[in-house]
């Protein structure tokens, strides 16, 4: 199973993958989902939203228990983010058969639609569409970077884009959502455990910085003539990365764009993404503020000018106690983690949906990036950590 | 005339123009060119490196007046910089005419290929085959950012790319080569005068630093644990600005590519590419030398790695004397300007060509950009002072 997913959207040259929201990987990787759904007799269907859904038992009888995670990746990612989740999620329904052992509740597989926003900007969009925390016209609005809108392409991928917004009649299935992913970060390694459960996502967002200035010939503008807003972008990015460190948070400036991006002239505009989050809302708040006035201040200094606005920002989202509690307990008393990742999870119980997750130990820590891995015992001890969840959570058979 | 090459490969969006070497814009600032050189009765050629040359009398007599600059463009650059050379080299021609003047030696109008280097990274590649200073093999393997070769790219225009290379036969046609071009700098505007005379084109240079981290999850990782190209590049940004203000040179970052460039993911490589320029051939190296140096050092602290290379390096020009002085002393004592722009005519005369440079006002000193402008009168004055240098140089007739 695993092995027929791995060279989808692989890049030859850097290892890493790019699987799109509605691209051809993106396509290969759906298809790949229905392929795995109908070896096991599920029915499978794909929502209003593009998410993807496999199901055993009738989907109708409700309070469902829902596995899953999604299949998209950011630019030049690793295998395991997202996929781990979905791969493991069909090895657990194999396990639990293999053991006699069938679902009291309707169990379903998903795959949640562009969890990564790499084409169109925001992230878990699949789930925050199914839930209304997107507007389904500002999600129609979205464009990639070569200015297409998200309903052209889903257009395009000969899907409607009339049907974007919340669903209710789905969201009704749905008793309790877990969802499995690799750890993105190194705290179950400094535990020695393979498999942890989630305790709460910080609050995090992304601001898109505007910097400009005047375009103008490299070789014979004089320095002290220049308005060029490289430099005011490259201050506020080293002033990101002070202040991220000193409160305790973290920053980021990941994605530039510069206009014209020519080696012999002055740009006239930068365009740069921070990415900023941290344990306390109020500490992320004052980061970017911080960030957002030594841009000001130092565009007054370059002659530029900077523009700030929030693409997207979450809250804190605190997972339901009692059923992370009787997780933990259930895996024999497993680390519980916070992280600074967003994750479908987040988003459905911030709609109020109960959900939970499971990490499964990434030995570097490294994570959105080629080297990004998980060791096999690993992987297995969170298929088995995910096959007990579900027979604690609503099973019984020969087990 | 001019009304005609206006429109050609402008970008509606920002009111830039966007010629690139060999591409459909090119291609039709080609047909322009042929187009008036055929209105004129002039013979018109494409030499082996790609160059455009429209003959007034025999080609092959040898010792030929020639007029010109080039067509393409940086990426959203201005109207001016390379077309008013060409523009105001056939009004040249046509002023002559209409005063019954007929040039005693062959008069010739040209126009470089890719003067900018805009695609391929190399600047004035067609004058550098022309002269042998590029190797036609390098030139045949540079790549645009598309990873298409010049080769690849010239025979898709339907050009043998066998043929690049040192033109000993169009170089012994050549007598004296006098480009016209638009003011890069505010030099004129403070002489209170319309037109120009070069003494001499700073030496310059493109340098690229390639900036390596590793990949990782923007909200993850702890920012003690990254290893963050993109806050080494900001600081040597910031540093070659500084150190070009203290040298009295000039030095920019106008072209960044980051990898993978998403918002939640640190980068694993940035690259830029630098721009530097002075007076004089020592303070340039040092200034490059105490840049790298600064990215160096700074890498160390952000377990980042850098390497810099140099990918073209163009060493002082002084335009030839002797000519100089007579076209200052022909135009009634007009200014004698140094620039840090390098151009054609640059390559011409290190390659021993005699040559020589006119400058037109220019009213805000902006180039490479798409307020780069030049004043109607100014414009004019241009071509009554190259008909005047035409006249001096070799010609005879009722004026």
């Amino acid at each position: 199973m695993w092995q027929e997913l791995l060279p989808v959207g692989r890049d030859g040259r850097t290892g890493g993958y790019r699987r799109f929201a509605w691209d051809d990987a993106d396509r290969q990787c759906r298809e790949w989902f229905e392929a795995q759904a109908q070896s096991r007799g599920m029915d499978v269907e794909t929502d209003r939203n593009g998410n993807q859904w496999a199901w055993w038992g009738d989907a109708d009888a409700g309070d469902a228990l829902v596995l899953g995670s999604h299949l998209d990746s950011v630019p030049d990612g690793g295998a395991y983010d997202g996929p781990l989740g979905v791969v493991s999620a069909y090895a657990t329904v194999d396990a639990l058969r293999a053991a006699g052992i069938t679902p009291t509740r309707p169990l379903a597989v998903t795959s949640f639609a562009d969890e990564e926003g790499a084409r169109f900007g925001i992230a878990c969009t699949g789930s925050r569409l199914l839930t209304g925390s997107l507007d389904p016209d500002t999600a129609r609005g979205l464009r990639d970077r070569e200015g297409q809108t998200l309903a052209e392409v889903l257009a395009g991928a000969g899907r409607d884009p009339a049907y974007l917004g919340r669903d209710d009649a789905m969201l009704a299935r749905i008793g309790t959502f877990v969802e499995l992913h690799v750890e993105q970060g190194r705290a179950l390694v400094d535990h020695g455990e393979p498999v942890g459960v989630a305790s709460a996502i910080w609050p995090h967002g992304r601001w898109r910085f505007d910097f400009t200035g005047q375009a103008n010939h490299a070789g014979t503008a004089l320095m002290e003539d220049r308005r060029d807003p490289m430099l005011t972008y490259a201050m506020t990015a080293l002033a990101a990365n002070k202040q991220a460190r000193l409160a305790g948070a973290r920053a980021t400036f990941g994605r530039v764009e510069v206009r014209p991006n020519a080696t012999n002239a002055i740009p006239s505009r930068v365009l740069a993404w921070l990415d900023a989050r941290a344990a306390d809302p109020s500490v992320l708040s004052e980061l970017v503020d911080v960030v957002a006035r030594r841009a000001v201040d130092r565009a007054a200094r370059d002659g530029t000018a900077v523009e700030v606005s929030a693409e997207s920002e979450t809250g804190a989202v605190v997972f339901e106690e009692g059923l992370r509690d009787r997780l933990t307990a259930t895996l024999g008393g497993v680390p519980v983690l916070s992280t600074g990742a967003g994750h479908d999870a987040g988003v459905l119980a911030a709609a109020g949906v109960e959900s939970a997750m499971l990490f499964v130990r990434n030995p570097t820590g490294v994570s959105h990036s080629p080297y990004e891995h998980a060791e096999l015992d690993d992987c297995l001890a969170g298929v088995a950590a995910l096959t007990s969840v579900v027979t604690h959570l609503g099973a019984s058979g020969a087990a």
